[in-house]
């Protein structure tokens, strides 16, 4: 392997985005006096990412970023849980608990050392003020914000690989996607990218499902970045 | 001044490209007993970027990278001086020369100081792989790489601003295009974007006859990035 480009998925990958939006949520609501189960809240805001992206991978739907795609639905999630008292300022400042997710613990360290050797760029289907927001929050030390708004397209779209990649002035082959997802490393290695599969059990809770094992040939099996860092720059 | 983000000219206002480019090329030719002007060589090289980019912004050629652009006016530059027999990879190797700018003296300390308070971010005509690798080659601490390929237009075309700006989900007024070059602070100004000059009497070294003063009303007159960071983030 001659990897020399990193390419992040974000969401549940490296930040736990589960438990820190329902501690946003609960932090937000518990003063005003409402009572919810806040992680199932969180669990059915992300069940709508993938349809609200899918109208713009198939459905002819323009591009616009995730901000815009979360709030969309955080409306609709409010209103399905009969929570429609709420101002457009505070629906902004829900809506940026995505910007205020926690890496996991060993996520810093793990980057820190892989930057020493490799570009680390995101290659994430959130947008660029999310992910720039994300990187300041959590101490994230990436190289560039790739992905979705840079290319105009979400994952799996080929072209938000090729087009990551292009930007880098490298060849799919140099380039290893990263991420807790068998579905997006399928993606990317029928692309000609290398994998890492960073196993994250506990992105959708007890009752996660999927993604608990690797189920394709990966070059990279691991549980951590620090893990990642000890393959790829031990 | 509410200035949320910096937006940063590089050629020039953060990396001396002059004295790199000259170095480069020494370094390059001298070994093979090949001797030129090196500095002016740099400046002829120099020389053939506006005019390159002006057939992107006025004359209808479609977007392409300014890696790209120094390579054909590398060529071109080559042949005038006689300097025919290199083979592509050196070709690609001096065109390098640009991803290897060395920093001005205060830009590390400036810019790190400065990044407590603002995002930072390159609006830059220099592509990402550009980007990227001045960045880690120099350790310039930018949140994200924005600018010429992520509008896919080059200044002072106003979409490279705006749509810089848009990125950051910021109105220009929130930003502050930073530029030791009169010429991209007007463009930025007229599109409402608050504006910083910092003064390089020696990025053209000896024979600099522009920008050697501020020739509009900036909201900030520095000759440095401590200078700036002593404004912004006292």
């Amino acid at each position: 392997m001659t990897v020399r480009a990193l390419l992040f998925d974000v969401f549940g990958t490296v930040v736990d985005w589960r438990s820190s939006v329902a501690d946003e949520l609960r932090g937000f609501f518990v003063p005003r006096g409402v009572t919810r189960d806040w992680v199932q809240l969180a669990l059915d805001w992300r069940a709508m990412y993938q349809p609200a992206m899918e109208e713009i991978r198939s459905q002819g739907r323009g591009f616009v970023t995730l901000d815009t795609l979360h709030r969309e639905n955080l409306v609709k999630l409010l209103r399905a849980n009969d929570l429609t008292d709420l101002s457009a300022p505070e629906i902004d400042h829900l809506n940026h608990a995505w910007h205020r997710l926690r890496p996991w613990p060993d996520c810093v360290a793990g980057l820190t050392r892989l930057r020493a050797r490799h570009v680390l760029a995101t290659l994430s289907n959130g947008n660029v003020a999310l992910m720039v927001d994300l990187a300041r929050f959590g101490g994230l030390p990436w190289d560039a914000i790739l992905g979705a708004e840079f290319t105009r397209s979400y994952k799996p779209d080929p072209h938000a690989y090729l087009g990551t990649a292009a930007a880098l002035a490298l060849p799919p082959a140099d380039c290893m996607m990263v991420a807790a997802h068998n579905d997006d490393l399928h993606a990317a290695q029928d692309l000609g990218f290398a994998t890492a599969f960073v196993c994250r059990p506990g992105e959708y809770g007890p009752g996660q499902r999927v993604d608990l094992e690797p189920d394709g040939d990966w070059d990279v099996v691991t549980d951590s970045m620090t893990g990642l860092a000890d393959t790829l720059a031990p």
